[in-house]
C-alpha cells in the first residue's frame, strides 16, 4: 500500500464525462489497496468566465472579493468528483482548501502556503476514503479565503504530498510529460523518463511550459518526487526528483525555445557607475521582468546595454524606460523578430565544451547569435525568430538527443 | 441610525447589470448612515444548472456532497455583490456563511440554525463596511458546509436580524408584497401594509408563494418583524409581525387559491380502529404531504375517507396506498380536476358567522363544496378547478377585501 498524491487540472476535468473519466483512473489505484488524495482544479474556462462577470460589476475588482469568487471554481469540481466517485461505489469525501487546513499568508490572488494541518485529513484517509481537495486555494489566520495564484493547484498537490509523506506524487496535465524538445518542432524529441529539479526549473522557466517554477522549486525545497503524465492515456510520463541515474554521462537533457521575448537595446549610455541601475530600478518599479542582461562598452564614456523582456510587457517597458534615460542618456532599441533558445543540463557543470558544440551546431546552420548568457547548468542564446525552430532541430541533433 | 438586514432573491442578483442594481440600492440606504447587512442568493438558475451536473456524473449525489456543491452558488453572488459595491465607493466585504459564523445542525440539505456567532461581522459592521452574506448555507462543528433547504436564504436574513439585533429586515422578492389575493386573478386585490406572522404563515402554507413557512415561524419564535418588498420598484411592500393594528376590525386578512392538489376518496373502507392510520402511515413512509382530511360513516360497518396530496405526489401516493388497501379494504378514487380555496384572518377566531359568508356567497355563484376544513384562523374549501378563479373574485368581494 502506498500514499499517493494525485493532480488533475482544468482540461482533465473539464466537463462531467472527464470527471467520470479521472473518478475511473482514480477507481484503479484504489481498487489496487492505494490511499489518494486528489488535487482538482477548476473547470477549464470557468475561471475566464468568472473573471468577465467581475469585470462586468466592477472595473478594478478587490483581490480579497476575487479569491472569495474564483475558490468557487474548484469547490464545484471536487463535490463533482466525490460524486462521481460515488456513482462507481469508491468512498471519497471532498475537501476546500480550508476544510484541508492548508494555511496560507494574508496575500490574496497569490498567496504563499504557511502551514498545512493534515490531521482531518490523514483521519478519513486511514479510513479508507480517497480525498478530493480543491487546489489553488487556501485561507488565512483570519478565515479569509486566499488563492495561491498560477500554477495553484500544482503547488497543492505537492504542499500535500510533503505533508502527508507521500510515496508518490502524480501530476496529470494535457502532455505526457517533459520532452528534450518541443516535439510540435523537433520530431525526433524524445519523452524523458526522469529530470533533475534544478533541470526541470530552467526548463520550467523557459518555453516548455509544464509547470511554473513555484511548485518544483517548493518539491525541491521538501525533496517530493513528482511525475508529470497525461490524464488521457496511460502512457508513464516523467519523473521529477533529485538524484537522476547516470546523471553525469547526460550533458545535455533538453533544447527550449521561447518566442515571447522582445530585445532591449540602449545604446550610448553614459557609462559611470549607477547607470545601468537606473534603467533596471524603472523596469522593477514597473513589475517588468527582465532577462539575458549583456553590458560592453562601447565609444570612449558610452556602454551599450542590452536585454530582454516578455513580449507582453514590451509597451510598459518602453514607457518606463523614457524618464530613466532623459538622465542617463542613450536611445532604446527593441527588437520584437527574436527568439531565445536554451540548452539546460546538469551534466554540463563538469563538462566543458557544450558552448562550443552549440555554437558550432548554430553556426554551420547559418543562425546568428545576438546574445548569449550561460548559467551553471544552461545555455542562452538569443537568435533570428525565423530560425528558432531550425536552430531547436540543429541543436537537438548536435546533442544525440534523439538517441536514447 | 439603524441596522437593517436586507435579502435579495436569485432574480433580484440574475446578472451583472441586476447585481449592480442591487449594489446602487444598497448604497442609497448607506448614505442615509444606517448600518447594512446584506444577504444574497444564488443567480436565477444557477442552482438548478449545479444540480443537473450532479446529475450527470452520479444519479444518486451524496448530500454532503450535494451541500458542498450548491454552496458555490451563493459564494459567487456575494464576492460579485460586494465588487459593484467598491465600484461606486461603498466600503464592503462578502462572508460565506461559515464565515458569518452561522451555525448549524449535522443535516445535509435541510439543516436547522443551531446558533449564529455575530462577533466578526459585528466588527466589520461598526468599522462602517457593508456586509453581503451568502443566504441558504451554514456550517456544521465538523467543519462541513450544509445547506438550509427551501427558501433557506428568507431564514439566513431572518435568523441574521435576530442575531445583530437589527431595527428592519427587509425581505426584497420579484413580487410587492403580500396582496388579499392573486392580483393576477382578482383584479381588485390590494396590497396588505401589514399581516400578523400567524396570517401569512397560512397564506405562506396556502398558494401564495410568497415565502417559505419556516422562516415565518423563525420571525414569529424570535419576534423580528420584516418587510416582504419588490427590488424592482420602490413601492413600500407588506409588514410582517406579531401586532396588526386595528387587527380585531378585519375579520378575513385574504384569500388565497391552491390549485396544485389532487383530491383522494377511498370508499368502503372497513370501519375499525385503526383502518386510517394504516392508510396514513402508508403515505407517511412514501413522504406524501397530506392536507384536509375528512372521514364519513357509509354503508353500514364501512366508511369513505377524503383528504388532498400534492398534484405532483399523486403517482407517489397511487403506489403507496395500494398495498394498505389490500389490507383494510375500500378502492381509491383520484380526482385531479380540484381546487383548494382558503380564507385566511386572526379576526375571524372572534367573529362567528364568517364561513356563512363564505359558503353563501360561493354557493350563489353556483360553487359547489366537496371538502371543508377550519383551524382558528381559516377555513379552507375544496371545489372544482375550473370554478377557482371565480370562487376566488367572489369571496373577496363577499369580505369587503377590495375596500380599504
Amino acid at each position: 500500500m502506498s500514499r499517493i498524491v494525485q493532480k488533475y487540472g482544468g482540461t482533465s476535468v473539464g466537463d462531467p464525462a472527464r470527471i467520470k473519466n479521472v473518478a475511473a483512473r482514480i477507481k484503479v489505484i484504489r481498487d489496487q489497496g492505494h490511499q489518494l488524495v486528489v488535487v482538482v482544479s477548476a473547470r477549464a474556462g470557468v475561471t475566464n468566465e468568472l473573471i468577465a462577470r467581475a469585470k462586468e460589476v466592477c472595473a478594478n475588482p478587490s483581490e480579497r472579493e476575487m479569491d472569495q469568487l474564483l475558490a468557487v471554481g474548484e469547490q464545484e469540481t471536487i463535490a463533482l468528483t466525490a460524486m462521481a466517485l460515488h456513482g462507481i461505489g469508491v468512498d471519497a469525501i471532498s475537501y476546500t482548501g480550508a476544510q484541508a487546513g492548508i494555511f496560507t499568508d494574508k496575500v490574496h490572488t497569490k498567496a504563499k502556503i504557511r502551514t498545512i494541518n493534515a490531521k482531518p485529513l490523514e483521519k478519513d484517509l486511514n479510513a479508507g476514503k480517497v480525498i478530493i481537495v480543491a487546489g489553488f486555494q487556501g485561507i488565512n489566520d483570519d478565515g479569509q479565503i486566499t488563492t495561491l495564484g498560477r500554477g495553484g493547484s500544482d503547488l497543492t498537490a505537492i504542499a500535500l504530498a510533503a505533508a502527508i509523506q507521500a510515496d508518490k506524487c502524480e501530476i496529470y496535465t494535457d502532455v505526457d510529460g517533459v520532452y528534450t524538445a518541443d516535439p510540435r518542432v523537433v520530431k525526433d524529441a524524445r519523452k524523458l523518463s526522469e529530470i533533475s529539479y534544478d533541470e526541470m526549473l530552467e526548463l520550467a522557466s523557459l518555453g516548455s511550459k509544464v509547470m511554473q517554477s513555484r511548485s518544483v522549486e517548493f518539491a525541491a525545497k521538501y525533496n517530493v518526487v513528482f511525475e508529470v503524465r497525461s490524464s488521457f492515456n496511460q502512457n508513464p510520463g516523467t519523473i521529477v526528483k533529485q538524484e537522476v541515474a547516470y546523471m553525469e554521462k547526460v550533458v545535455v537533457r533538453g533544447v527550449a525555445v521561447d518566442k515571447d521575448q522582445a530585445k532591449v537595446t540602449i545604446n550610448d549610455i553614459t557609462d559611470k557607475p549607477g547607470s545601468a541601475a537606473k534603467v533596471f530600478k524603472a523596469l522593477a518599479n514597473a513589475h517588468i521582468n527582465v532577462d539575458m542582461i549583456v553590458q560592453n562598452a562601447g565609444r570612449s564614456g558610452l556602454a551599450n546595454l542590452t536585454f530582454t523582456v516578455p513580449l507582453s510587457e514590451k509597451d510598459k517597458a518602453v514607457k518606463a524606460l523614457a524618464p530613466a534615460l532623459k538622465e542617463v542618456g542613450g536611445e532604446a532599441a527593441f527588437d520584437e523578430n527574436i527568439a531565445k533558445l536554451s540548452v539546460v543540463g546538469v551534466g554540463m557543470k563538469t563538462h566543458s565544451g557544450v558552448a562550443a558544440t552549440l555554437f558550432e551546431a548554430l553556426a554551420k546552420a547559418g543562425v546568428n547569435l545576438e546574445l548569449i548568457s550561460t548559467s551553471e547548468i544552461k545555455i542562452s542564446v538569443v537568435i533570428a525568430k525565423d530560425k528558432a525552430d531550425e536552430a531547436a532541430r540543429v541543436a537537438h541533433k548536435a546533442f544525440d538527443l534523439d538517441k536514447v
